[in-house]
């Protein structure tokens, strides 16, 4: 047998049941996906850097030109959290831009990956192609589920996508970095989803004594025996151990310094 | 008053009330728009071009990796029509691509547009953008809505989109034509979605003693005096009067030429 919980979730600042938590096929900003969303992580009860997800969630909006209603975040996620006893959990907030915008919030236990991926590193492929809108985070996502699809097919972890240049952009739900003696190189903001990890990571990089290098490394370079990793608000850090099938060296150390500050800074 | 007429869609072979056409926003494939679509014309309760359409259904799912289920479309489609006496409508079909597939065929009153539309040419103007996967027909979907809303806002019809290299390659629910004396130019099949009317164009195109050039016109030779039109399965062949706010020169009578061919063959 399953709990009988109840899981909710808000629409529109209600608390409802979760199967509830549904759209009309029939509507066009559905059939078309005119939303946004942001994943974020309550931890302790405490939604980590909810400010920098609601920046960029208006920022996401104001790109596509969809309106955000105005909505007391913070006070529609107590709600949920209360009704369903939550002090940790993965909460998902999704806008559909309809002629009157409708907002979810829902909720899934919190994301965590094995230890082994953080001590060994996990596993990425290579996918050409390019994020419409790359800085704005819509559910516009065929091409990040066709590359994850196609990553997890090869028993990866993760993909990362190459531009037409040759560039490694970003992952399909990660960023990307490699490290080059003490530079630290990723993809610069115009060409990549600004993760709010992201920002802790190039925080990080500075107090570990790096030199942030805001270039997009060429696919050719990688595999040259730099280490690299990727972040995301679930993984914080995450070192990559191979590469299209082949191992890859990486000082695994020196990620996880990266990993310790940016969830350090999640409980400030 | 509305009226109290129960709408009605199908769910899987299974006609339900039309409100009930919805899907829940927690399933990773609706998040990420994992679906394939089809819009097609009823017509004295014949729907049109229906093998066409399945076909590029077929053909849309198979190049994302989506398992459509075994429909027996036509039955499907009567089982609907019969349900809310319906002997024209523009007919949806939407396939999610889910741990198992969910297809909905749903309706709404037959597309049609003013006779002004076809008599003095509609209006368009420019969107730089490439879609995604162009061959196929899924709801990844936001750049044809973000160019088709600045079409709208500027008082056009329709959006024409132009690739990196400065080709204007189709519209945003249509196909893209210029004629030049008895040369037809369009767009060659892999840069664009192949239209089930296109299919008839081309065919009117030998009919009425044009040559077919399969290239893309690049947007700066838009203007220079050539005949231009769009097509679709609601529009048919329809004039371009207007582009980019300029009044452009059209020879209506040639592209209402294609119109009607393309509407006798419906019928076949």
């Amino acid at each position: 047998m399953f709990s009988a919980m109840q899981k909710h979730a808000i629409r529109n600042g209600l608390l409802i049941p979760e199967e509830e938590a549904v759209m009309p096929i029939t509507v066009r900003e559905v059939q078309q996906n005119f939303s946004v969303y942001e994943a974020l992580r309550l931890v302790d009860g405490h939604v980590v850097h909810l400010d920098d997800h609601i920046r960029r969630l208006e920022a996401s909006a104001s790109m596509i030109g969809l309106r955000l209603p105005s909505a007391p975040w913070q006070d529609w996620i107590d709600l949920l959290c209360k009704g369903d006893g939550l002090d940790e959990a993965t909460l998902r907030i999704l806008v559909y831009g309809t002629a009157e915008p409708v907002a979810f919030i829902t909720w899934q236990p919190l994301l965590s990956y094995p230890d082994e991926y953080y001590e060994k590193g996990i596993a990425v492929t290579l996918y050409n192609g390019e994020r419409f809108l790359p800085t704005c985070k819509t559910s516009n996502l065929l091409l990040s589920c066709l590359a994850l699809n196609d990553a997890h097919a090869k028993g990866a972890f993760e993909a990362l996508l190459v531009d037409r240049s040759g560039l490694v952009t970003e992952g399909t739900r990660s960023n990307f970095y490699l490290i080059d003696g003490k530079r630290l190189y990723t993809a610069p903001d115009e060409m990549v989803l600004s993760g709010v990890t992201r920002i802790s990571v190039l925080r990080a990089a500075r107090v570990l004594g790096y030199e942030v290098v805001m270039e997009a490394v060429p696919a050719s370079r990688l595999g040259e025996g730099h280490s690299m990793f990727i972040s995301s608000t679930s993984m914080a850090a995450m070192p990559i151990g191979r590469l299209e099938g082949r191992e890859v060296p990486c000082d695994i150390e020196a990620v996880l310094a990266f990993t310790r500050l940016v969830r350090r800074w999640e409980r400030e």
